[in-house]
C-alpha cells in the first residue's frame, strides 16, 4: 500500500510500548464496538483517528460556512434555568456539597439549573440584535435509550435568522450548511473518508457525490401522510393525520423520494412546540415547522418560522401555563419584534449519515449515554 | 457621526416598541451594570453587540489559528467521571428524578458524574494520536466568588502538543495564538474595538498595537521571588519562596516589567498538580510550568511540559493515592508515551484584556455566576 519506504540509520525509541500488553494489534481491523472499551486508547486506532480528522474538518467547515455567510457567533449558555421543555429528560446541577445534603432552597444559583437542551431561545434573544446568528456546543439528554441514534452530551449547529418570512429560506441555508460541509469534508480528507466508504459502508460509496448535486427533495406533512396511507407496506404504527411520523415512516418516506434527503413541512399545530409560527390555515391546522430526513438516519435537522406576533404566543403560553415563566421570551416581541425563524442540526447524526456510521457512539471522541461515562 | 442620511419614501412598522417600557434608552450611555439586569435585551444595546462581534471574530480567529497551524479540533467532554481535581468547586450532575430523591447507587451514569474543569487530561488522550490538538469549550467552576475574574461557566481554549521538550515550544505556541488573535479582532473589527477605547477603556487605546510589536518578557518564579523580595513595596503577602504568588505579586512583576504580557516559570513542585513534569533541579525543585501574567487581569494562561516518564508519574500518583483512579492515565505513559505539554487560555480574560472590560460578566452572552442564572 505505501509508496515509499524509509531506510533507517539510527532508531531512537522514545516510549517503548508492550504490543502483547497494548489491546490495539497494528494490521488487525478492530470492530468498533472492541475499539470503544478503550476510550483513552482508540483514538490510536486507524478507523477512529480517521473519524476525528473528519469531525475536526466538518467542524471547521461548518464555522466558515456561518461566517462567510455573515453570522455572528453566539456561544449559548450550557447551563440554564429554563426548564418548561421536555422537564423530564434533563440534567440537572448541583455543587457537590448539595448533592449530598439536597436543600431544595439551597441552590448555588438560588434556582433549579440545568445542562440546555437547546440554544434556540438564547438564539432568538441575539436575532434582537444580529440580523444572522449561530451557535455550535453541546446539548444534553436524560434519555435512558441505548438506540445507536442517542446520546446524553452531543453536538448541535444552530442558526437563527432574522426578517425571514418564508420557511424556504430557512431550508435554503440548511441544503446550503449540509452541502457545502460535506463538499469540504469530501475534498479535505478524501484518504479518511475513503476508509470508511470501503471498509465500515461500502453501499455508502459513491452516494455523497451523487445526492451533491441533487435538490432536496420538499413535501408538505400532509402529502406524507397520504404517501404512507398509499403504502402497499404495513406499518406498525397505522399512518394517520395529526399524530408524530414514526421511523418506519420516515424510512418509507425517504425510499419513496428516491432515497435522498427528505424536507417534511407544515407539521400539525399540536404536534409541535408552542414558539412554532401558526400558519393559519385550519381546518388542517399547521406550523411552518420543517424536519430534515435522510437516509439510513431519519431526522438529522429541525427548524420553524418563529411566532413572532405577540397575541398569538402570549395566549399560547397562557393556555400552557407558562406565560410567567415566559415573560422575557414575551418581551421579545413586545419590544421591536421581527419575523424570524430557524433550525437545529445534529452533528454526530450528521457525520454518521456522511461516513455510513452505524453506532452514534464511534463518531464522538468521548461518548456518554446511560450506564456509560468513561474518563 | 453618520456619513449618510436617509430619505424615506415610505415607512413599513415591522414590530413596534414601546420607547417607554424599552429599558434600553437610545443616545444615552447606560453602565454596562445597569444592562446586565437585562439579559434578553442587553444585546441590542450598542457596547454590548459590539462586544459580541468581537467576541464571534475572536472565536473564529483561534479557530483558524489552530487550522492554519495543523492542530486537529477534539470536542474533549463536558460530562466526565473525573472528580479528582479540585473536588470542593464542582458541579455534579443528576437526572431530575435523582435530584428530588437521591439514591447513592442510582446515576444515570452509573458513576458520579461532573461538570468539566479542564479539557487537558482528555486532550493528552488525543495527543498520543494525533502530533497537534486542541479544543475550545465550556468548563465550570463552582467558586462561590462575587469576583470580576471569575464565572461558574467559562471558555477555555486548550492546546496539547506531542514531541515538545521544552517549555519554550509551548510559550511560543502561546504568544502566536494571543497575538494572532488580537492583530485579526483589531482589523476585523476596528470599530467595535474603538468604542471599548474610546468609551470604556481610554487608557488601554494604542496599548495593544504596542504590546503586539514587543516580546512578551520571560522570567523565572525564584526571579520573581527576589524581585519582589527587593520591592519597596509593602505586600499584604510577604513574598517567600514555595508559596504562591497573589494578585498583589503579579500586579508588582507586571508593573517591574514594563507592563507588558510577562511569562513566569519553573514554579516549585509541591504547588503544581501531579501531571507537570519534574524539572529535577534539586534543592530548590521546581517543575515545568509557565504562566501568562497580563496588566491588569493577572493570569491569562498556565502551561507546562506533562510528566511522561512512567516512573515518575506513577510514584507521584501512588503517594497521592490516586494511582488507581488514573490507571488510565498511566496506561498513556505506558503504551508509547512521548514528551509532550500545553497549555490553557481564559477566553473570556482574554477578551477582558484585549478590550478593557473590568467585569467579566460583561464580555460573555449570558453570565453564570453564584446567585444568578438568568434565562
Amino acid at each position: 500500500m505505501q509508496n515509499m519506504e524509509l531506510k533507517a540509520e539510527t532508531i531512537r525509541v522514545v516510549g517503548p510500548c508492550d504490543t502483547w500488553a497494548f489491546p490495539l494489534k497494528m494490521k488487525e481491523r478492530h470492530p468498533l464496538e472492541y475499539v470503544r472499551q478503550f476510550p483513552h486508547l482508540r483514538c490510536r486506532n486507524n478507523t477512529l483517528s480517521s473519524l476525528l480528522r473528519v469531525r475536526s474538518e466538518a467542524t471547521a467547515a461548518i464555522h466558515s460556512f456561518f461566517k462567510e455567510s455573515g453570522y455572528v457567533h453566539i456561544h449559548t449558555p450550557i447551563i440554564t434555568s429554563n426548564d418548561c421543555e421536555g422537564a423530564g429528560e434533563l440534567f440537572q446541577i448541583e455543587t457537590l456539597n448539595e448533592a449530598k445534603e439536597p436543600a431544595e432552597k439551597n441552590h448555588f444559583f438560588d434556582v433549579p439549573a440545568f445542562l440546555t437542551v437547546s440554544g434556540q431561545l438564547h438564539l432568538e434573544v441575539m436575532a434582537g440584535a444580529f440580523t444572522h446568528v449561530f451557535t455550535f456546543g453541546p446539548t444534553f439528554r436524560a434519555e435512558n435509550s441505548q438506540s445507536r441514534r442517542h446520546l446524553a452530551e452531543f453536538y448541535m449547529v444552530e442558526a437563527e435568522l432574522s426578517f425571514t418570512e418564508s420557511l424556504q429560506d430557512i431550508m435554503q441555508v440548511m441544503e446550503d450548511l449540509f452541502k457545502t460541509a460535506t463538499s469540504t469534508v469530501l475534498s479535505k480528507c478524501p484518504h479518511d473518508v475513503e476508509l470508511f466508504h470501503k471498509y465500515i459502508a461500502p453501499a455508502q460509496k459513491g452516494r455523497l457525490e451523487q445526492m451533491l448535486k441533487k435538490r432536496f427533495v420538499t413535501i408538505t406533512y400532509s402529502e406524507a401522510v397520504e404517501i404512507l396511507k398509499q403504502a402497499s407496506q404495513a406499518f406498525t404504527f397505522k399512518p394517520e393525520w395529526g399524530c408524530d411520523l414514526q421511523t418506519e415512516h420516515e424510512k418509507y418516506l425517504v425510499k419513496h423520494c428516491g432515497e435522498v434527503p427528505l424536507f417534511v413541512i407544515n407539521y400539525p399545530y399540536d404536534l409541535k412546540p408552542f414558539y412554532m409560527r401558526d400558519n393559519e390555515d385550519g381546518p388542517q391546522h399547521t406550523v411552518a415547522a420543517v424536519d430534515l430526513l435522510v437516509p439510513g438516519i431519519g431526522e438529522l435537522c429541525g427548524g420553524s418560522l418563529r411566532e413572532e406576533r405577540l397575541p398569538f404566543i402570549e395566549s399560547r403560553l397562557q393556555r400552557l401555563g407558562l406565560a410567567d415563566a415566559y415573560q422575557w421570551y414575551l418581551d421579545l416581541r413586545k419590544f421591536g419584534s421581527v419575523p424570524h425563524g430557524g433550525f437545529g442540526m445534529g452533528f454526530e447524526r450528521y457525520l454518521q449519515y456522511i461516513l455510513g456510521v452505524d453506532n452514534i457512539k464511534d463518531v464522538i471522541p468521548f461518548p456518554r449515554f446511560s450506564h456509560s461515562c468513561l474518563l
